[in-house]
């Protein structure tokens, strides 16, 4: 076993650096029913909106509310280079992780153009790209942000995590500081819904190995491709998440995966999760890797998955066995393996049909429409 | 067999008062060549947008350009009455026909709230609905429309089919009158994209028996409880179908199907879908009833399918039959069974993300990202 720090949650004084936020069920009879009845009687035949309606009624419980109205949408995309991709885990090189945040600032990556055609804020978050990126004008610690323009937020970790072959990823204390991170982004930002996006060169390891681990699947059945590998790439990645795992053997709990074999985006991303739940946001997941940090999130506070929509299914295998552990039911099934939230954004404008009926369809009272003979 | 008019397509003096646009093959290898090129050099791996970039194709070909833009969308709401429904085919009264037209104009349907959230010009088309709409200030006759507010096209061919399980549903002349309005109200229309939407009562019949007669399926697996028909409703309306088949044994000529067992709105509709195919329109299909007059339409020109993409696969089990018939890949499989075009309008921002994607999103060049290594 590595001689490096471990990540031992067990140590009391992490509580102290990490209070996890407190997510209470948000079941409520009454307002289901309450807008059940409310969608019977719109001008169409019961349940014939399938799954707009299921939606409506999700968005409606989330809120709390059966006039559900979707405000400020922030996309928040979670940055961070791993250790591991040193390992060949990718096909793309390492400083693709940093230019693709200079690509989502500057409005040219598919997160950018999707979140900009729906008018939802674009916030990326530096939780640990190898790189310092310069200081820019429009940053949030400088002015307040405009939300037509992307925002870059400095909550860089460490320049990267260590390579989980060798030891842990991070270590608790590092675990524990992009949690808090995360937690606190979420507490500045406006609006009532989160879409998760993510970037970072090698995180479909992580999001195979926390699977793999935290919800005992095969390494093989839930290890792809990621951003194109070849036969033989694939083969070699399988064979570096195995011995990840064996050298992660003993690990078991959440948050101590998580800060073994995760990733600095991950991490900050399940600290928003957790913050967003708890001030009962409508937390829209991507792919992936989005759905990892999720899953991690719901080990520690299983309501968190009250909040939760599941924008797609991906093509990447894991993430079919992964949301059937979380007996999610996505949205759409476009074959999308690019991460980054484009997903997230482009069912965006669903969630916003399913409340906009829910608020603005005549009832067959009110349209004078006769009802089933 | 029926004493009453017939539908004779092979009389010669029809060709005077129907004259079927020619719909020519837009294939073009050069196109799709360069569209697949600039699809592949964006900053994303290659595919990895899934359905999204497919999508993006196909748009590009149906509009002929490698930059498509969507423009000044027309969702065209067709309405009937049906003579059959008479027999107890609907779980709902036929004044809901008329009564939805109203409630479509008045803004609280689902068509209606969709096409508002997405700016969608709504058309609502008279087309054979059994009775008579007041004159109101906003009619396109009156004034020139305005993109924010519902029309109403009156193109009345009669006031509603005659019962089919009894004669023809309509005459030849009738047949023709209903296709030439669908295609001069295309004309009419501004945009390079229609939406196709339907409301008469009893019309699930029609697509049913439209399915059963030009793709040999055994009735009883392509008829559903439409609109919510119990199990005896069921058994009562596939009973009814059966009747009007063997009532139409010999008919086999699309159009003359068409008139014998089809309704005036998917007549007028099966008009209008080849007009805009002929324009080379984006047309976007949305149910059961909409693909019906899409498979007729593709009966008679075959390359009307090149420009079709379908919204979703429906609850109504007839639908997916007639999508793989049409050998189609919809977009949404959310069990949507209302019509109305509502799933067209909901499926629309979908569309646009694939323009905004190819038309905005940066190249690896462009944005000084690193290629597959």
């Amino acid at each position: 076993m590595s001689s490096v720090p471990t990540s031992d949650f067990s140590d009391s004084s992490l509580s102290v650096i990490w209070s996890c936020p407190r997510v209470g069920d948000i079941h409520d009879a009454n307002l289901q029913e309450r807008v059940q009845h409310k969608l019977d009687f719109k001008t169409k035949p019961v349940g014939s909106l399938g799954v707009l309606e299921q939606q409506a009624l999700r968005m409606a419980c989330i809120l709390g509310t059966d006039t559900p109205q979707l405000e400020a949408p922030q996309m928040v995309v979670f940055a961070a280079d791993h250790g591991l991709a040193a390992k060949g885990v990718s096909a793309y090189p390492v400083d693709v992780t940093w230019q693709m945040v200079e690509n989502f600032l500057a409005g040219g990556a598919a997160v950018s153009v999707l979140s900009r055609q729906h008018g939802i804020a674009l916030n990326v978050v530096d939780c640990g790209v190898a790189r310092d990126f310069a200081v820019r004008e429009q940053d949030p610690e400088h002015k307040l942000p405009q939300a037509s323009e992307p925002r870059l937020w400095r909550r860089k970790v460490a320049y990267g995590t260590a390579d989980c072959s060798e030891g842990v990823a991070m270590t608790a204390e590092q675990c524990a500081h992009a949690l808090r991170n995360g937690a606190q982004l979420v507490k500045s930002l406006p609006g009532n819904a989160l879409l998760l996006g993510e970037m970072g060169i090698g995180n479909t390891s992580s999001a195979s190995l926390l699977l793999a681990r935290l919800c005992g699947e095969p390494v093989q059945e839930v290890t792809g491709a990621g951003t194109g590998l070849n036969a033989e790439g694939l083969a070699r990645k399988i064979a570096v998440l195995r011995q990840v795992l064996d050298h992660h053997a003993g690990v078991s709990d959440p948050l101590a995966v998580l800060a073994a074999m995760g990733g600095l985006e991950i991490a900050t991303m399940t600290g928003a999760v957790l913050q967003a739940a708890a001030e009962r946001r409508v937390i829209v997941v991507d792919g992936f890797i989005t759905t990892a940090a999720v899953l991690v999130a719901s080990r520690m506070q299983p309501h968190v998955l009250q909040r939760c929509i599941y924008a797609h299914r991906s093509g990447e295998p894991g993430h079919q066995r992964m949301l059937a552990h979380l007996q999610a039911q996505p949205l759409l099934d476009w074959q999308l393996r690019l991460g980054e939230g484009s997903g997230a954004a482009l069912a965006w404008p669903l969630l916003q049909s399913a409340c906009t009926m829910l608020n603005e369809m005549a009832s067959f009272e009110s349209a004078g429409v006769s009802t089933k003979s």
